[in-house]
């Protein structure tokens, strides 16, 4: 039997970092990252590895997704999957705009890193890079997170601790897989959507949006400044459920500019769980009257990622909008 | 025996709500709220109602936080213990912000609300209302969030859940008390930091502080722009365990700029739980040699109202790192 054709892509991040006198950095490439690994697992692949990045993850930008993806959809009909070593960060931003470039891709795509480098004695980094050739091999296609022994769907990733192990949760969506006595227990109704079309790559993409996290009195000059400034995309992480102020400061009208400007505004809640709906209180109505889109279910991660992705395929505000309706890999869930 | 003497402060929010034309608003008065308690529950306090603002907490913002501070204040000699009720949307911003204006304050002063209409049968509005008055009556000084069956500290207290009933998490912080079949369990451990010098109002805050929260790829030039808005304050909310961009687009420069100018910059994590340590990584490190004040485990709440009321109370900056490196109502854990 032919054993599982895996890619390995290094791109640094914590996993892959070594002491600097500046503070930890990465120093490891693809290649030492798999010298951690048993020689027992090792020889169940055949593990090609790449290094195409060393960066800190919090330097990874839209600039690097590209790089990324580019990458993935490359080696996508030679390898029965592909792992991504990744810094923690901004793992949750990169898993989310792969998912979006790379739409229906028929194998996995496992992003994983660690919270400590694989080099401690404690690190949780030759466990997460198990896991990730685990749901490598599995068939299953889509983009997914692999760490502390779960699988996420890359639309729900979220990192929510700084330091714990446990760092990443399933934000409003089920983890698509565990590790368990049985191996990989795989939740079927948490995979992504099929697409029938197969997988072209779509790596497009506006940096320009701009991520507004509402304060009690923000003043809303600051929508002024953005447009100013010629942001595509807002997205606006709001209070509770979905409210902005009007009082005295007027968030509501500079939504009604923002849209006369053919910027695409996009509302989801600043609580970490649960969907958001604007049409429940008078001060998300107000908002929606302005044209705004639901974020819903959405991950600000997911949004924000989706929005730059929209406004890299279309300069048409009612087909961005159409985006937000479909759920493109998982992202949000609809009525 | 005399009954407790509590005051009940009434200023809207979703337990107070009712249908409308344009979606759920407040409209029940304080009066009508403690109509929906069992008679046996009000008899056993001396209740003073008094209806302060009556508004959806999205719009209630710094000088709202001003009015209720004043109330609180005014009424912190004549009463045993203070009940706010409050919308959820905004109550842990209110929470903090009134922890660091009533500093030592000897009395419980306690927000509550709900997630449906106090008037829906299956609302949480009761159930919470009497939560809050039986810590009222505790006699434990400070300023706390009553919600779903828990007491939580002002300055720990987040809004996590858009709709669940626990709505509420302590941050990086034990509950200070639970309702369970002892009573109102009580963690001695999690109250507030004892003052001895009483209660002082200090109500000058100043409104002008951006929260801004990092995106992969995010442009430098917005904090040319919040520099131009003449800003006094930026909290960022960085990536990981403390990490910003300075590769193509380099966020650490404008730190220098934005101290040189006399602002003060207070560093903290997106991730919701656990500290941040901007000391770690080289991408972290980086920031901390422009002088930005580490926010450690404090909630983005504390943080951007600390910083609101440390630039009231001066005009100085070296004050204002002086006020964060001390723990002024339980919202920081320092070494």
């Amino acid at each position: 039997m032919n054993k599982p054709k895996l890619l390995l892509l290094a791109t640094g991040g914590t996993i892959a970092s070594q002491p600097t006198e500046e503070g930890l950095a990465p120093g490891l490439d693809g290649e030492a990252l798999t010298d951690m690994l048993p020689s027992a697992v090792l020889k169940r692949y055949e593990i090609t590895v790449r290094d195409i990045l060393r960066m800190d993850s919090s330097n990874i930008q839209p600039e690097e997704w590209q790089i990324i993806g580019r990458h993935v959809f490359a080696s996508s009909r030679e390898y029965d999957g592909i792992v991504i070593t990744h810094g923690t960060d901004t793992m949750a931003y990169t898993a989310s705009i792969l998912s979006f470039m790379l739409q229906g891709i028929s194998i996995p795509v496992v992003l994983t890193g660690s919270q400590l480098p694989i080099e401690h004695p404690l690190s949780d980094g030759q466990e997460n890079l198990r896991l990730a050739l685990a749901m490598a091999e599995s068939g299953i296609g889509g983009v997914f997170v692999a760490f502390n022994r779960k699988i996420i769907l890359g639309t729900r990733a979220v990192k929510t601790r700084t330091t714990g192990f446990d760092a990443f949760e399933s934000v409003n969506w089920p983890y698509v897989a565990q590790a368990s006595g049985g191996g990989l227990d795989c939740t079927p109704a948490a995979l992504p959507p099929l697409r029938d079309e197969g997988c072209v790559l779509r790596d497009a993409l506006s940096p320009r949006v701009f991520l507004m996290k509402l304060t009690p009195g923000v003043e809303p000059e600051i929508f002024d400044m953005l447009l100013q400034m010629h942001y595509r995309g807002i997205v606006i992480e709001a209070f509770g459920a979905g409210g902005l102020h009007f009082v005295r400061r007027d968030l509501v009208a500079k939504l009604q500019a923002a849209a006369a400007a053919g910027v695409s505004v996009v509302v989801c809640s600043q609580c970490l769980y649960e969907p958001s709906n604007f049409a429940v209180y008078e001060v998300g109505r107000r908002a929606l009257e302005q044209g705004v889109i639901q974020g819903r279910d959405m991950t600000t991660e997911a949004a924000v990622t989706k929005l730059m992705w929209a406004l890299g395929q279309t300069q048409d505000p009612e087909q961005v909008r159409r985006y937000f309706e479909t759920s493109l890999a998982g992202e949000v869930t609809l009525e």
